[in-house]
């Protein structure tokens, strides 16, 4: 401290506030990284990457108590001159590493030069994802060999990763060193390498190599490996932006359509699981090929990949053969968290991409559930949320800051469509959207491909390319808690009688009744109803999710929650009334339920982009209380309760404060009963 | 302290001479872990493995203070009754896990029982092995799986391993998770598992799984890598013994038979290194092939290796080209060890068996020699020690405890009998052995694969299977020596005339003269002899490894050195007198000139078996100072010198005093003159 630096410039950064006297002549990159400014550069201050623009204010700057002169900063060097002239740059931008302090100054750093730069994301309750990935590029000068002092080249290039960088103890997959030499050589001792920046099982290690500076980034995937679909972002690992997405049918559904026909098909087949795995792995490659040919990238430059999928998908990927899965007491290989390589998983990407699966939760309640616990952060909320991700097997999620309780629940297929006599997967003609007048019983209703309702002008015309084929999940969700509101179907799930009903569309069929919602016979399509047993299917299916989630409200000890978040493709489109009216969730207020759209999907972009993001899902999963349905006595019971519509115990007064439900019942002591004491595991 | 133990009986263990007072009912495992005594156990203390056996002494031990009564341990229990009845033990012998302190004891721990047993080496002065190796067995139960408590069965294993073993952060390769559940259940939660203790890249892993108490053992490969051959030896991880040893040629022999050819042929041929490398690895996998079936074990269960290599083969093997090692400034692509896995490399032993690869000295002084400096630790020693491995290339080593140097010098294949017109590899009929009279100039021999010498009764039937079909390498050397000794070739290097010499087996061939050793012809075998032109190599190679050898004493500044250890399968046959008459090592008494047979091999066994010890090389090879011949002026002057038989400048005070040397030369003006100039880098 022998110098005085009171009279030094003041160097203020935007938006940090941060601020430090700093001598004439200090570069405002240098200034940056003294004081902890997130200040991005890749060549390492040599006016090469323009990753460390900034934008000077010049005026006076009274919250600073600082007035900027045009002279604060050094005159455009050659260095500048040159990259501007050859690349350009923003008017009012400076190079951070070229630009030098020459008189106070307030300088600003734009979100696109920060290293944790921020990735929006769409919904306003959603956090922002803070970029911190993985594998990042550094470009370095590396010593030529030296015959008096021989060491290797990778020894030469560690120790510039070393002193340019500080990056100690990296090592180097084999594959850089069979090709480092000649690009060392052709680079003139200058490279860029990718490096993976280690974790918890491994030291860094170099991913990538290029001659000079290279221009370009480097890569990793977002997978969400559903048991339907596979789904996948490609993501720029340095700007966090999405190039491409893109989504496969996953090739097992030939060995099962759910997932307990899969682990059947394992048991009873010798050679089943290895089967299902080689199947799923050339899916993925398919789905890689497809992507990286949309985004027009080489796949080498794919260096990193996360993935998220239930638990007996886990398995078949990893090719564990889930057969512990298939019975109590459900018991995974692993729960936690792994880290492989592309070539364990026989992934055509990077030869050596790092791989990342996020933990499982319980032998139910998948990577998928704890990437939606990462999205959705129950673990970060004020107020108590319940977060469910519909799908073929419900996984929820209750808790606050205090605690997190997670289990699953098996809904079946129902909500899909499947299993339902005019069910349809969701596809152009399903009918999504149904309203009943509850005084004429008659439906209008609307179908995927068209925004004409049943009833408008036009309505013909916009279907005529589709026709109407059949109810979607979030259709069939409408159409019975609509028929439960108009006095079609009772409390218990029964529907009535044209003299009950006052309808003619309720007609006999078989020992039951249905419900005809259109006929499209006349024009060669099907003669679409809902039938008693579909009102069965969409009973046992809800009284499933509801239970799960009463069942952890019990373990909460608590009545109510203050919001609900609808996960999964499928809870995007459902109507909170109308799944309330259903009783398919816990009553609250309808601005409360939410949609949260592919949360595990975003789970996995998260894990993907802030490495710090996945020791974080690690040690919540490790918090979370994990329920298991199949043990709990209580299940059963308010499975029974909820199987009736909404529900026969469990009052629902912010439901019943917007509607009124007919009280009728139409049960005469004949025919059909409710079953819910019926269950079926099945998984999603 | 609230407990007074000064009354607890005493246990002193021997060899350690470790003692303490334990409670009664202490077992004595639990007492010799306590002390920190080395006493082995695979069970954990269950009376499963009989690994902890020690034999308590009864009696006074005036040595120890202490009388040991009759009853100083436990009766026998139904554990050890079992087990002895079952397995067997030696009389006198105790399970340390079952029998129980009862009163003052002294208990010897047997070698076999010590998990840091020694590995006796045959020589007298080489450091024995201690056993510390990367990966051993551990018998563990296992929690069972609990639907109240979901966690996956690794998890659970883990836990025992940290709960039982303390070993802590253990982690799995894909494949035990792909075998692990159905072993677990088999096992009845009681499984042995083999644990790769993990090193400074990786953590530790689980590499295989056995259900119940797994008696066997699990292996290791040191491998010797060799241009002309490559070398291995199979050793028990848990004993240290070498269960088989094998060998075969390296295949790359059809790229070329040196060094240098082979980087010729990659540098000619596109893809030539790539065919090398296929080479080379099939050829390894033959040789493991051959070697597990030798020793009846299941490849599978070699999970570790450790290879030994020149920088070329080093490349090659890497699949790195090895076109910079062709060329100044030699640089390596990596001279730091290298840890990998089976797969990596195309091996087909354990699927994901960790192989390491000590660090290469410099671009010319390999991996091999760095195996040599651990098995003959220079930098251990008390006195001045030159290292010479002798091969195509010399690997030389100079030092002490103080520090030491290293170097190679392209000595040429001459050492191997090649480039000789009657040279061949060392095989039966080879001339191996010479004296030459002084007076009558007369030569008699052996040949390899007979005792009789040639001048002895019963010579021609010992030979007949053979015949006599040329001259090995140290054959050659002892020839060109007896020939300097007897005046058939003068300092210089020229061989006489017949009248210069007194001998008609002097004879002119074209302007030079050659020396007839045997003449097989009227058997229809070759005429054995040795021309100038062969003295001129044999004078190249050996003044090149001399002037190394200088090299490294001028750098250390030194004119003698202490002792002269020899390595290599050929510095095993060397006579160190015509060596020395040769010129070809420094003056030294001759029993001080030592061999230390394949000294590369025993490196790599040490590598193999003591993990520490790979750390201790790397650390010794930092050290290491590098000596570059090809740019030492000092190293052509050297070179001239040493050209002359022994030497033109360096006085051999030691050798002068055992022989004495003709003095006369035959240089009359014409002929042939010394070329010691000429030089070609080779490597070996």
């Amino acid at each position: 401290m022998s110098t005085d630096t009171s009279q030094d410039p003041l160097v203020v950064f935007t938006p940090s506030g941060k601020r430090g006297r700093f001598a004439k002549g200090t570069p405002i990159l240098t200034a940056a990284r003294q004081l902890g400014v997130d200040l991005d550069s890749v060549c390492g201050g040599r006016g090469i990457c323009s990753k460390c623009q900034v934008t000077p204010s010049y005026g006076q700057f009274s919250k600073h108590g600082v007035t900027v002169q045009e002279d604060a900063l050094s005159a455009w060097n050659s260095v500048e001159e040159r990259y501007k002239s050859k690349r350009g740059m923003i008017d009012g931008r400076r190079l951070g590493c070229q630009a030098t302090v020459q008189g106070d100054v307030v300088v600003d750093v734009p979100p696109e030069s920060q290293v944790h730069k921020q990735v929006v994301r769409k919904r306003a309750e959603a956090r922002d994802i803070v970029m911190n990935p993985s594998t990042k590029l550094f470009y370095v000068e590396v010593q030529q060999p030296d015959m008096h002092d021989p060491s290797g080249d990778l020894e030469r290039l560690r120790d510039a990763l070393r002193d340019q960088w500080q990056l100690d103890n990296v090592h180097a997959d084999l594959h850089i060193l069979q090709t480092m030499q000649p690009v060392l050589r052709k680079g003139d001792w200058k490279v860029t390498v990718a490096v993976h920046l280690g974790d918890r099982e491994n030291a860094p290690r170099i991913m990538h190599i290029w001659p000079g500076y290279y221009e370009g980034s480097v890569y990793g995937l977002a997978v969400d490996l559903g048991s339907t679909t596979i789904a996948a972002h490609l993501c720029d690992l340095h700007s966090g932006v999405v190039v491409a997405s893109s989504g496969i049918m996953n090739p097992q559904i030939r060995f099962g359509e759910d997932l307990m026909s899969r682990v059947s098909y394992s048991m009873m087949n010798a050679g089943g699981a290895q089967e299902m795995t080689v199947a799923v792995r050339e899916g993925m490659n398919a789905l890689f090929t497809q992507i990286s040919t949309e985004a027009a990238i080489d796949k080498a430059l794919i260096v990193d990949a996360v993935f998220v999928c239930n638990p007996v998908m886990h398995h078949l990927f990893l090719g564990i053969d889930p057969f512990e899965l298939g019975q109590a007491p459900f018991a995974l290989a692993t729960s936690n968290s792994l880290r492989l390589r592309a070539d364990d998983l026989d992934l055509n990407i990077h030869p050596s991409a790092r791989v990342y699966l996020l933990p499982c939760i319980a032998g139910h309640v998948g990577a998928d559930a704890a990437a939606v616990a990462l999205s959705e952060a129950p673990d970060k909320s004020e107020d108590l949320v319940l977060v469910v991700d519909v799908g073929t097997n419900a996984e929820i999620l209750l808790g606050n800051r205090e605690k997190v309780l997670a289990c699953s629940s098996p809904t079946g297929p129902a909500f899909e469509g499947a299993q339902i006599s005019s069910g349809q997967r969701a596809a152009p003609g399903a009918i999504e959207r149904v309203e009943i007048d509850p005084i004429t019983k008659e439906p209008r209703f609307r179908v995927i491909g068209s925004d004409v309702w049943s009833d408008e002008d036009g309505f013909d015309e916009a279907i005529a390319g589709s026709g109407v084929t059949g109810i979607c999940g979030s259709g069939i969700i409408e159409l019975v808690a609509e028929m439960r509101m108009a006095g079609i179907v009772d409390a218990p799930g029964l529907i009535g009688t044209p003299e009950q009903t006052g309808t003619e569309r309720c007609f006999l069929d078989g020992r039951t009744y249905s419900y005809l919602v259109y006929d499209a016979t006349a024009r060669g399509g099907p003669r679409i109803t809902v039938t008693n047993r579909d009102i069965r299917e969409i009973q046992m299916a809800k009284a499933a999710l509801y239970s799960g989630a009463r069942l952890l409200m019990d373990k909460f000890g608590v009545d109510k929650v203050d919001r609900i978040v609808l996960a999964g493709a499928f809870g995007a489109h459902i109507s909170p009334k109308h799944a309330m009216v259903l009783g398919m969730i816990p009553d609250a207020p309808l601005d409360k339920v939410t949609s949260a759209g592919n949360a595990a999907g975003t789970g996995a972009r998260i894990a993907l982009l802030n490495r710090d993001a996945r020791m974080e899902i690690e040690e919540t999963v490790r918090a979370i209380h994990k329920v298991e349905t199949a043990i709990e006595p209580r299940f059963q019971e308010h499975f029974v309760n909820a199987s009736a519509i909404p529900n026969s115990v469990e009052p629902f007064p912010i439901l019943n404060s917007i509607v009124t439900l007919p009280t009728a019942t139409f049960n005469t002591g004949g025919g059909d009963k409710s079953d819910g004491g019926r269950r079926r595991r099945r998984r999603e």
